[in-house]
């Protein structure tokens, strides 16, 4: 393991973790708050990132086992120091809280430990949407993007941090996709702002609510969400944009580049929004009594699809009192989850192609051995190796889930809020149901509970294998 | 696709089903109850035999298509017939309350739509279990141990109806092994009915129930199932015969022949006693102070984890009531289930220590990726194909469980009712949770959802393939 390596990695993370405080700096000024708490955590970023920085870096060597140790500490470090401007503000009541308000942030999972939301000073509120946008699109994709790094040590950054079965590369060099990408997402994100403004929400709450629908993170400047607009142009307006940013960006890419057939005939694209379509249209119908109309129970559909498939979170309706019928779709959607190479999390729309194609290439091998079928995407063939690491992939977002539950359940919840407690926190979706549902908060569970969440999201986030790995012995072992 | 030969089979698994109301005949004149339920099933089955056998075989051709194809037929013509006793005595209200009953029955899930079982004719109960029995081993298996069957053709049956990854053969010719299979399960119900009965269980009592414990089935003779005798020496002999018709039947062959260490160092073996012991010690410490010392919740615990592990699903404690932790482990060993090649269901042990192999080889993968690292159990590679194929198994597993839950919640039921009903029925476990739990019923869903549940049950019992290649237009598809 080449350690000063990882420790300049991380140091740069440190880096930008304090300049990533100046937004809050200069919302505390504006309104008049306490800047003191975005100084001091500045300035504990910085010292740490003068420390990782120390040691002498001798050979060069940066594999696999480098890239995702790295990702894996980076995050948890990044989480470590983003908790206390929470500390310093005394707005969350313990270290855990603080901690797992700002994993919640980074993973873009947008679970709350708060109560009040409007309580809470503006600087805090801009931290935690901040923590989601630059969460989504990934910490060191923006480093990788801005500062100078050798093509390996990147790619196998990009493959531990970058969501998804493999990572496509827009141009030959990684340093320029990763600027493009960047560059796309603020372009986006910037739209959203106008159009949320031109809506009649305010520019904060706007600023906000774009940052945090770009992400795909749920944070709200309010305690009912988007509800709190009671607007069906803003509720529209955010339903398209989380739809949007958990499509694989490298697609907008395509449109860039006037590749219109290959972007709008790809596989995942088609298959995201057919399932997000039925799925809204579904929820219409068994929701229409209780709205009085297919359009007026179309909206709140549409809404929450898109907020729980792109695992965004945000809520214009208390859906913990929908029929079971649109539960169980809306936990459905939560575990399909978005594109691969988007914001979103999830099992991802192309892991599930790659489950049910593989799955049929299997059943025709059962119905005549002799014959070979090959596992196709896109009308090229996907190699056995990204089909088995699904399968595993798969397997292992379950068997998490459960053993997740096992330790949650130990606080004494109902089975239906424990268990969608932790999916919600797997997929990095936000609300769960019953006391821990849309208009509640995580703060009912216990300090082990909150850590162990925590874990689950940065599991979800960083796809399971990081977080794995870097409790594995084989990858500390010396070789 | 060699329809005169599935006819055949059909018609001998008719046959063999008319022979199986004997017992219930002999019951019903011992007990002065009407007989003629069980005559008119008989005839019914007995015509529809003679009926299935008039086709000309011109061919001998039988592959794996036509393997799952009579195997899924079979399952389902029996059930179908099978239900009549129910309908015919007038104590099950609805043909697909009946129907539901039965398939309970021979995939041994043992969850009932019954309420008033005491007040039911011992004839009827009679079948209830001894459709545990037949169905735990296999109707097409003993079919083969009696009546001769090409080499080829037994194969391509057995490897769709014996559950577990691959069918190992005892000895070379399949005949022989099915034959002692069954006088190997023969011996431990007579044995297991000795021993009940000198625990002072009546004769009638100790036969159905040890049926039911050898199908590792569940249905019992008692409202409050094993709980009614209160019996520590009752509760620990069925504890640990539940578990012995959990294990791989070719472990007790292989000890026979004197192969103890091969026997007793076999992975899955180690494995599932690990699990089961590990399990009901856990919920023995969460449950101490509920049942006031040690070793008085152990016995309680290890009765039902053996219960649920091995899928059959008595119970002599509501454990509904206990805390959640236990129940998420329920839940999980549930989930795993048995060994390969016994009676129980659910995954399999096997298949969840194939699915950690190849998930540490796909870590190993990872972190360096020239590697090539093979998968290993007991000393043996484990060929791809088998990996890929328990990981497509595991996958459809999942999916259908959540499918099924999707329509099953339309009944209203909250999240844990239906949940835990779905798996139940798919590991045919038998009780849930809630109101369908271990002391309530499943007459509760409408008749969507028990049509559902039994197909869940018989894709369970099947492990999902022939009963997926059933409805899958390629197996019909002329070639």
């Amino acid at each position: 393991m080449n350690y000063p390596i990882i420790a300049k990695i991380l140091g740069r993370v440190m880096g930008l973790e304090a300049l990533l405080m100046v937004p809050s700096i200069i919302a505390a000024i504006w309104y008049k708050e306490s800047a003191l708490w975005y100084l001091e955590t500045a300035a504990i970023a910085t010292a740490l990132a003068v420390l990782l920085n120390l040691p002498k870096v001798k050979n060069r060597n940066f594999y696999a086992r480098e890239g995702f140790v790295s990702v894996a500490l980076a995050w948890i470090l990044m989480s470590a120091v983003g908790a206390l401007p929470f500390v310093f503000s005394g707005e969350e009541t313990s270290y855990v809280d603080a901690f797992f308000e700002i994993v919640s942030g980074f993973t873009t999972t947008g679970s709350t430990i708060l109560t009040d939301i409007e309580g809470m000073s503006k600087g805090i509120l801009l931290w935690r949407s901040l923590s989601h946008w630059i969460g989504g699109m990934g910490v060191l994709v923006f480093i990788m993007a801005v500062m100078p790094l050798s093509e390996d040590r990147s790619m196998y950054i990009m493959r531990a941090e970058v969501p998804g079965t493999t990572f496509g590369k827009l141009v030959p060099r990684i340093r320029t996709s990763s600027a493009i990408t960047y560059l796309i997402y603020i372009a986006l994100t910037i739209i959203l702002i106008v159009l949320l403004c031109a809506g009649g929400m305010p520019f904060f709450d706007s600023l906000n609510h774009a940052m945090a629908t770009a992400g795909t993170g749920g944070f709200s400047v309010k305690t009912l969400s988007i509800g709190y607009y009671d607007s069906v142009y803003i509720d529209y307006v955010t339903s398209i944009f989380m739809l949007l940013f958990g499509v694989n960006f490298s697609i907008y890419f395509l449109l860039l580049v006037k590749k219109f057939k290959e972007a709008l005939t790809d596989s995942e694209f088609l298959a995201y929004f057919g399932i997000a379509l039925g799925a809204a249209v579904l929820i219409a119908f068994d929701i229409w009594d209780e709205y009085g109309g297919f359009w007026s129970a179309f909206r709140y559909s549409l809404f929450q699809v898109s907020s729980l498939m792109t695992t965004t979170g945000f809520a214009t309706a208390d859906f913990i009192y929908w029929p079971a019928f649109s539960k169980s779709i809306l936990i459905l959607v939560m575990l399909i989850g978005a594109s691969a190479g988007s914001t979103g999390g999830g099992l991802k729309v192309s892991r599930i192609i790659i489950f049910f194609k593989s799955a049929a290439a299997e059943l025709g091998r059962m119905l005549t051995p002799r014959r070979t079928i090959s596992v196709r995407m896109n009308g090229k063939p996907i190699p056995n190796a990204t089909v088995h690491n699904t399968l595993v992939f798969i397997g292992f977002y379950f068997l998490l889930t459960f053993i997740f539950v096992a330790v949650v359940s130990l606080d004494g919840y109902d089975f239906e809020t424990t268990f969608a407690s932790v999916v919600s926190c797997m997929s990095n979706v936000g609300p769960g149901l019953g006391p821990a549902g849309p208009m509640g908060s995580f703060d009912i569970f216990s300090d082990v509970s909150k850590v162990v969440l925590s874990f689950a999201m940065l599991a979800g986030r960083l796809e399971i294998f990081p977080m794995i790995l870097l409790f594995s012995a084989d990858t500390w072992r010396r070789h």
